[in-house]
């Protein structure tokens, strides 16, 4: 029944994400030995200055150029 | 002043939020017997991906077709 | 996989937390079709102190007394 | 290493975003003498449909009309 | 109708919560143009051990001695 | 900047606490490519009564006996 809640700046993939949960889901498993089958995940995301950290907000994601 | 938060997966109706935020509202006020003045609900929505429910990624909303 | 956060004072009785996860699970799989296994309610409490509202703090909790 | 979460509804300028972390993160750091290094602020926003308070929905946030 | 939630490691003193509240209620309402009527804040404290910050646990809380 | 929320039913150790807060900054470090030292991990623990899962309360953590 743990409840994991992730709040992370936008710009992070799927591939990312899923890794992200699987990836906590497992860590939650094998230190409490708690089944996988009680552990929930959530993920938010949002924009960089929504986030502050150290006094200063974070910086917007920039999506990679191909130039 | 109870605070109660709802994480859920994006594709609920406007109707069902509504329904959604005055049930807790009720439940909260009846069994705490807590004015309604006081009690504050928060819904937040996320896609399938940002969920992870018993080491599986819950699917993404499908909007009904119409075909 | 909806997940509900409820924030309160202390102070509610063992009957009243269990009625307060109890009708909210009731709530959300009623409104958003979503089966009783898949959702998950989180109950925290702490003093009248930790809650502003309005501008005041919330009243300590006074258990009944008895005379 | 606190942490403060604010849920708040869609409308605030980044202006405004950005005074809000930056008051929070103040107020945090002189009243429990926390370096400002070690202060985390996630603001996080949402439709006036999404809060309910007093058993009525906020409204929805109306841009500024230039009428 | 914000809702401001502060995590914090335990060892503040009674008025430096009530400082913490109120300070970010004022900031809330003053850089939001909301009414300190419809602000909420949330305050939870744990133990050092419940906080990682920068993959270091957060010192626990030691009492000022008298020695 | 990501910040990580684990709510968990009281009982695990203190090393489990470590081990889960350990396991989590180095997923998230990796799979986000976050720097270590913009990572916080919060824990909050509550009894079993204060989870419903499945619309089941979680057990109350019981000590393990020496009998």
């Amino acid at each position: 029944m743990p409840v994991i809640q992730c709040d992370i700046r936008e710009g992070w993939s799927d591939e990312q994400k899923a890794a992200l949960a699987d990836g906590i889901t497992s860590v939650v498993s094998k230190v409490g030995n708690v089944p996988v089958e009680r552990i929930h995940v959530v993920i938010r995301e949002g924009r960089g200055l929504h986030f502050m950290f150290g006094g200063e907000h974070v910086a917007e994601y920039e999506p990679p150029g191909d130039g």
